[in-house]
């Protein structure tokens, strides 16, 4: 009708976009499992220390619109943090703190992208990278993590990738490349040697790159978590993290940028960042000082997180088991978060997508979870192991069976 | 460098330039008083039953991803505000909660604003207004409010532009007219007839309304506030406001938008901002739980909005009373919110400009107030008269006493 913005049609969360067909069902009385929301907060407590230290910040009345940027209490936590769990060190002005890694990755394409720009992500990739992304006029080079190699990136297809489009005069377009590690929806932690050869592309192209690592504390399985700051010295970078996954408080919506350098690149995006973020005022206030503490209260933190990835390894773990017991499914063994991401073979069981088949899994055994086209992972599906075992075993096997009913 | 989005440049929030200078003075050893903050919290406290409901929700777990449009608790409770305040009905789906206004204007102008868009706006006008158009690629047709005749709007030049408009062919890229009343900076609220000319304009020139009413329960003088959904019935507008100020929480960050009617505009608007919110996927949601309480509770809010109005009406009349001895100003009365617009005889003081005045006026008297061209209107300051009287008679007289040494 011409009265809506042309971008507004990326205004979406592919996600979200079964929720509705699940609400008609629950109204028409079925009762649904949801093992598709990466929330904690529903099965897990969130910390007393942190509830305690919000509602401190209440009654000392810190409620008014607080620093753009941050409280410097937050900012000096997060410089804390990074210098106890990784060793590195920079200033808290390094530091910006967003509603949400949403907000920073809305603040992110919006400083970086004109129209026709691009961003190197890979898939599978969490959909509100491509939804502010294509919201701010650009579109994606869109590479791949390898699932035969336990998730890895594909070096040599972006390496073929980025030297055609340096061939072709257009390098200066890429504006970022956007890593996941721990990775939403797989599950995995990325490889220090392909963390090293990213690095080395990135600053071979002139890429700025991006590391999402919001899931940075909850690894299990002996597996290794390397900060990209921890190799992309001197090299243009940022990373994106917050308070949701780690310290169990989704619903606080608190986010946070570092960009550590001081090359052109990182001076000028930062700049941006405080200037965006003083466009919205300031974030939620009282939810800053919780944040502060959650963060900075390393002690306290550090028991909770010991409890939390337990409860969470030993439900992934028990999930992946059962899971193992599906000859429709190839899966990789996840070793962080809380997702698996199952390859089904749809073929054999006669489904002509992903899509249909998560569809017809909530119908007909009232079980939720993700479709992978969601994640630009077409014939794959999230599960969120977060509910209890019971409630895993039940809804996990139904799945098992779902698959064999429909095996040809 | 070519590395930051053209876009980017509009990222500013004018009213925040001078708080540079202001803390470089500060870590000087300077004292500055504070007459340019827009926060109440800083000097009257939040209702004690807000706080009492954002620690409930705190104890009650409620810290997840909350509903993305808001939570039902919170759309009620707005529902029921306007039908106790202004008799209004509407169902709470016309309703979406958004962090702050802030939030609400990057959704509007995301969600309809193609480049080279236009949007009315009248000038003083809200600097962020113009931000959020500016970085979606519009521009403002700017109007203006007219302080001979009490910053109502000047109708007569609104007509005239939208005519040659039309006559150009280009009405259709005009994508929406937005008012604010009560009024900040000007302090003032517009009279019922105004309002009714610019209802009939828009519906004339099919042109959305948007009506920003975040002051409107902060009236006083016998002033009479319309909100414009009294007026516009059938005529496709949104309400735009929040709890920062009429319930005293800025620090919540929690504003939300009403699009009331179901014409094909309304629809397809209203659609996009629940699209727009799943892409942040919520609010703060103890936030939100407080934010319903605070609005619900209505007799709780009636004794704390008495109390609230009273004491700001007395520091505004008191602050009035003040500049009304100065000779080298002119100033409307305000009768709503907590500022205050003097225009200054700049020329008589010998200043070239209100940035000029302003600056100056921090360095040697430590007082800062934002000047007007941050809101379209040189020549003109904002006075916040929210502090104490002992320091608004010390702040105010010396703003008097700076004015007269200038004096030619």
């Amino acid at each position: 009708m011409g009265f809506l913005s042309e971008r507004s049609r990326y205004a979406q969360n592919a996600i979200e976009m079964e929720d509705s067909t699940a609400e008609a069902l629950v109204e028409k009385g079925m009762k649904i499992i949801h093992l598709n929301r990466g929330d904690p907060t529903y099965y897990i407590k969130t910390p007393k220390y942190e509830i305690d230290a919000y509602k401190k910040a209440l009654d000392d009345n810190k409620v008014y619109y607080s620093r753009a940027q941050g409280i410097i209490e937050l900012t000096n936590a997060i410089v804390k943090r990074y210098k106890v769990l990784y060793n590195l060190k920079f200033n808290e002005d390094k530091v910006i703190v967003t509603q949400g890694v949403s907000e920073a990755l809305s603040m992110l394409n919006s400083a970086l992208i004109n129209k026709n720009d691009k961003a190197v992500l890979f898939s599978p990739y969490y959909p509100l990278y491509i939804t502010q992304l294509k919201l701010n006029g650009g579109y994606a080079i869109l590479e791949r993590y390898d699932e035969s190699n336990k998730w890895n990136i594909h070096i040599d297809d972006l390496k073929k990738s980025l030297k055609f489009i340096k061939n072709d005069g257009k390098i200066n377009k890429v504006k970022y490349m956007l890593i996941t590690n721990p990775n939403n929806p797989t599950g995995t932690v990325m490889d220090r040697s392909v963390l090293e050869e990213i690095v080395d592309i990135a600053n071979e192209y002139n890429i700025m790159l991006v590391s999402d690592e919001i899931y940075d504390e909850i690894i299990f399985n002996n597996a290794k978590f390397t900060s990209i700051s921890k190799i992309a010295k001197g090299i243009p970078h940022i990373i994106l993290n917050g308070v949701s996954k780690n310290y169990n408080a989704t619903g606080f919506r608190i986010g946070y940028v570092i960009i550590p350098e001081d090359d052109k690149k990182s001076l000028a995006l930062r700049s941006k960042f405080y200037s965006y973020s003083m466009v919205r005022l300031s974030s939620n206030t009282p939810a800053e000082y919780s944040a502060a503490e959650a963060i900075g209260n390393i002690s306290a933190h550090k028991r909770e997180i010991q409890k939390f990835v337990k409860l969470i390894s030993d439900r992934v773990n028990f999930t992946y088991k059962i899971l193992t017991e599906n000859k429709y499914i190839n899966i990789v063994r996840p070793n962080s978060a809380y997702y698996l991401f199952p390859k089904i073979y749809l073929k054999e069981l006669g489904f002509k997508n992903d899509t249909m088949f998560v569809d017809k899994l909530l119908k007909e055994e009232g079980i939720q979870i993700v479709w992978g086209s969601a994640f630009g992972a077409p014939s794959h599906v999230r599960i969120v192991a977060l509910a209890p075992k019971p409630i895993l075993k039940y809804a996990v096997t139904k799945f098992n069976n779902f698959c064999k009913k429909y095996a040809k």
